[in-house]
């Protein structure tokens, strides 16, 4: 950090969330009239109202609760699927097949068209009070195309995952095998340089336990950190094998068994629900009570993508989760922050204390709880993203 | 209207909903590369793109759709119940009683007071694309405190409705009787000036069957129209006794047997869902399907109020009536627009034809689809209300 770079006060914050619970009050570690100094990116102090500061922001008087963290995205993608959603609301199920569509739009586009389009809804998200989005790759499904998806996600983010094992691409068709050996060898091989995390789709119409297992100890074996798609459509292997391998984080758990919350609560593999998935594909929602009862930890993302959860709105997926998932608003607030940075297995996010980024939302109303009482009316007001400041509404 | 009024084209429209099937295609009336020419707030044309006109306000090719009629609203209230909602999400059910706390909190505000309460929510409303906004009393249930709520509802909109029989008040307490008699003589009297319509809260724990009957045949005598809350938390007698009275509408329809949907296809009371409601209430969402494939009318609506459905987002409702209460996203944003026209007894609003209202709101949206395909995220690009252009993001 810069010492000698200009520090600037967030003052007159009504309600301050910092997830901290040795700054304040609480699992949030909450904090009335209280203030936050930040310089150079970071926090450097989080105190009463009034603190000294070359610039001061005036929060007057809202709450401000740390930048959401999204950790699981799809946001580098080509084309929509407004009809497959539309012929789903009209009963059709949901297919991990339906992906193909967007490969196919995407292996089309240019990296400067991928780029603009990620660009729009990085903004997007933003707005959304998101500070830190993870965006894996995976409509390429080619050398070149994954290669592609994944610099153009290393423009907008840190958090890079390399998601070639998504579906069995058409020209593989039959030969699951062969495409799996093609993501362990040259495919990632190309990844590598551009990603920090390794990811797989473990479902019927996707991977198969061994497969998955082949992609993530690949991937593990170049030096990426491993996270896994597990149980979004049935029960199977997929939560087990993630804690197995000590997986970041096991993302989806919507089917979950007795077995598979005791393997998560006796691990470190965080359990990332992805409730705007289940709500667009009227899947049940699961039931995180049992989960973080058992003593897992646990994450809420969004899920950005053209055709399970088309959405960059954490508010959304936090009322979602309160409402269905047995989730109370402190919990499912926590799962949007420090739970998201744990599936990043990262402890500069989520949270506001001397060194964290300063990733801060302000939201017009006096509590967090709005997020959830008020669902659908857009809150955020102001986002601060390493210390600088966009105005929302 | 007067004609020699500056005129202004919309112009470069990539989807136009009209909702009227003679100017377009379907039941939503649909025209692609569209135009409409309005002045003195009215619609002149509506026709293919580059009509000419004094001003032109350029669409981008977006979707345009009417603006949102949201025919069931309690905007006027002073206080919130976040910490109400916080113990109904902590497992505490809901009850009408809750009412009672916005009751204490209104009386003890002025009219000054609820008026700026008021229009901050007016224009959050109009952010999230209403147009056209019923508002209720039923936070004030004394003499004075209704006729305040009412004259400041009716600064905000013509469609204001008397709520006197929306709970008993506590200083009523066992004697409902007696309270009826007053909503139905001097408080009747105080209020109808300053209203439209007549509602009452037909339900256990609030108003029964006869004590409704009255309220509303008094307010019809005095020359209102009528409307009821029926059948939010359980079964019950309201929706037969609304289509018996010909209400313009029965709001809530949570609960309904056979016998409420025969009655209501058999009547011209348009049945309003209220989702939001249902959905911070943790009630069941009705089946809307089984309603609309009887032959009935149906609304969709926000039931904005600080108890039991704080929310502006007609979006948010038309999300969770596609996926939850089986309506078509096509139904749903009929159900927004010429349904809640409907349930306030209007032709001039939520359709896009000459003569009707300038009402419009172009959507960051190719398709009015993406409501549901998007949910949470903020679409509401503009909003023009009565011939004035809102920008919202």
């Amino acid at each position: 950090m810069n010492t000698s770079a200009p520090t600037t006060v967030l003052d007159n914050i009504g309600l301050l969330v910092t997830n901290d619970p040795s700054v304040g009050e609480g699992p949030l570690g909450m904090a009335r009239d209280a203030s936050v100094v930040f310089a150079d990116g970071h926090v450097l102090s989080v105190g009463a109202r009034g603190q000294i500061a070359d610039e001061r922001i005036d929060a007057e008087g809202c709450c401000v609760i740390p930048g959401f963290v999204d950790s699981h995205t799809h946001l580098v993608f080509a084309g929509d699927r407004a009809d497959e959603f539309a012929a789903r609301m009209a009963g059709q199920p949901y297919a991990a097949g339906g992906i193909r569509v967007s490969v196919a739009a995407t292996r089309a586009s240019s990296a400067d068209e991928l780029r603009r389009l990620a660009a729009t809804r990085r903004v997007e998200a933003r707005r959304a009070g998101i500070t830190t989005v993870e965006i894996k790759s995976g409509y390429g499904l080619d050398v070149a195309t994954e290669q592609r998806c994944l610099e153009v996600a290393a423009t907008f983010s840190d958090e890079v995952t390399f998601l070639g094992a998504h579906v069995v691409p058409p020209e593989f068709e039959g030969r699951a095998d062969d495409y799996v050996h093609l993501v362990c060898g040259p495919m990632l091989d190309a990844a590598a340089p551009h990603a920090r995390w390794i990811d797989a789709f473990c479902e019927v119409g996707a991977f198969d336990e061994q497969q998955c297992r082949a992609v993530l100890e690949a991937g593990a074996a170049a030096g990426l950190g491993t996270r896994l798609h597990a149980n979004q459509l049935g029960h199977g292997p997929g939560v087990q094998l993630a804690v197995e391998l000590d997986c970041a984080s096991a993302d989806h758990c919507t089917y979950l068994t007795d077995s598979d919350i005791e393997a998560l609560a006796g691990g470190s593999t965080v359990a990332t629900f992805l409730p705007a998935t289940d709500f667009s594909t009227r899947q049940p929602y699961p039931d995180a009570r049992r989960v973080i009862d058992a003593g897992a930890r646990v994450a809420l993302a969004t899920n950005c993508n053209p055709g399970s959860s088309y959405t960059t709105s954490m508010s959304f997926c936090i009322a979602l989760a309160v409402r269905d998932m047995r989730m109370t608003p402190d919990e499912a607030l926590l799962a949007a922050t420090v739970g998201g940075a744990k599936a990043l297995r990262r402890d500069d996010i989520g949270v506001l204390r001397p060194g964290a980024n300063a990733d801060m939302v302000l939201l017009d109303a006096p509590s967090y709880t709005h997020l959830v009482y008020r669902p659908g009316v857009p809150l955020i007001r102001s986002v601060i993203e390493h210390g600088a400041l966009h105005r929302v509404s």
